[in-house]
């Protein structure tokens, strides 16, 4: 992706550390094209009764992440309060997402990686929520209970 | 619009007072469009320099609302953070662009009409976090400062 | 919705006939909102496995909806040639999505809704293509066998 | 991005060559980005009125790749003539903004680079467009007159 070039030709300075910026926006596309994916892998399961939560997860982590995606590709005049509300409603579905898919990881290949990609999207957030520039969020989502364990398989 | 009817016609009830949900969800998609058209006419005017930063907070509310319009508008396994968060999102975006078009709005038409429906999007993602079926919000955004005074103005 | 009012207010006048334009934004949204709960109604059913064409269609058809409403929302510096193709996609994502929910009308109200809402769109984005401001379609979809057949029931 | 892998876990075999298919889906995605954050770049020099129809060409560019690329990452049930006409229409928009943006390129790096993810994302279009599993697309778009002379600078 050209995300870091359009960052650092743009002649609004970014708030956030750049590379930090760049490895967010494209987390959140990669997460938005994985989820879109996966729901369209789970319809065509065999058995789509115990991938229904999947499926609908998915979608709202696909919308949600391709919103945060654009609302942080731009630099003029934002607003710092709309910047980290989308940022921990990403993070929330991601989180949520990536914790859904791993449940069914073993059974299928694709949950397993739309996972990697939730959780990366999700730790990408994390960082800017809390990193130089935005600071400690206003609010701290209790990640799912299986969460850090997921984390450590990595 | 056929939000109504589609709620009624889902096999999956509606968490939420459906007829609150019908008014939420319309509120979302018409106030992404009329960021959309804000944006645009703002574009059009002779000074755009004083309408920078109305734009690109109409560019983050029509997305926020879009996808917000959506997730809203799914009842299957919904997950109420996700939902919660979003709407969150939602309601300041819509906040803080009807503050900033309120300040345009004597000069500018458009931004007179893109502030009400940014107003009434507000008040239905409050709604919907404060009344049946979600409770009180976990975060609690402060208003910008002439939001109780634009909403006297209705 | 207030899309007649932005249409009104903006500087730049409109390419199309300003009643013309607002009724197919205004399907578009609607038709956006109708099939994304359409895939949803469906995933809630009892059997899905006869709707899973219906979800995938709604899916495409939800999305290029609502980005023909956005393209369709700007007036500045709009590009003909981008505005038809979008429409063309638009009708057609239209017409195939009526056909296929118009199948299972019978069965699911929200299918019967459905297929209303996107032969409505379907129509605002023939006439927009065919009528004043841009003139005939550079290509002409032939819609499914059962399209006029379904118009009639109206 | 995870396109590849999430292609190639998918039940539903690809009606493209993976490799083919994924590609275009990460220029789509790519290209999204670009254009929302050449049209925020625009907006923040010091002279935006050379680059209205920029910005006004990006907006479109971006909402049009973004659906595109959901469309195409779904493979359950895929319509031929519903992918034909979005790709067409991206190719299309990506053109057009790539001779735009193309302009602009000796003044703004931003243009530049915007321009060359742009042409990517045409490309890759037109190479599915007329690729196998596709074939021949039914419109021929005439592209920019400069098109050919900006692609021979690559």
């Amino acid at each position: 992706m050209h995300t870091s070039e359009m960052i650092h030709t743009n002649p609004t300075p970014s708030p956030i550390p750049p590379d930090r910026l760049a490895a967010c926006i494209e987390a959140c596309f990669d997460c938005a094209q994985a989820c879109e994916a996966c729901a369209d892998a789970c319809l065509g399961e065999p058995e789509t009764t115990p991938l229904l939560r999947c499926i609908r997860l998915n979608r709202d982590c696909a919308d949600i992440c391709a919103t945060t995606g654009r609302v942080l590709s731009r630099l003029l005049h934002h607003e710092m309060g709309v910047f980290k509300a989308q940022l921990e409603a990403c993070q929330l579905a991601c989180e949520v997402c990536a914790a859904e898919c791993a449940e069914h990881a073993e059974m299928h290949e694709h949950c397993r990686v739309c996972a990697e990609a939730c959780r990366r999207c999700a730790n990408e957030c994390r960082d800017l929520l809390t990193g130089p520039g935005i600071g400690m969020p206003s609010i701290q989502h209790t990640p799912p209970a299986d969460w850090h364990h997921i984390n450590r398989e990595d």
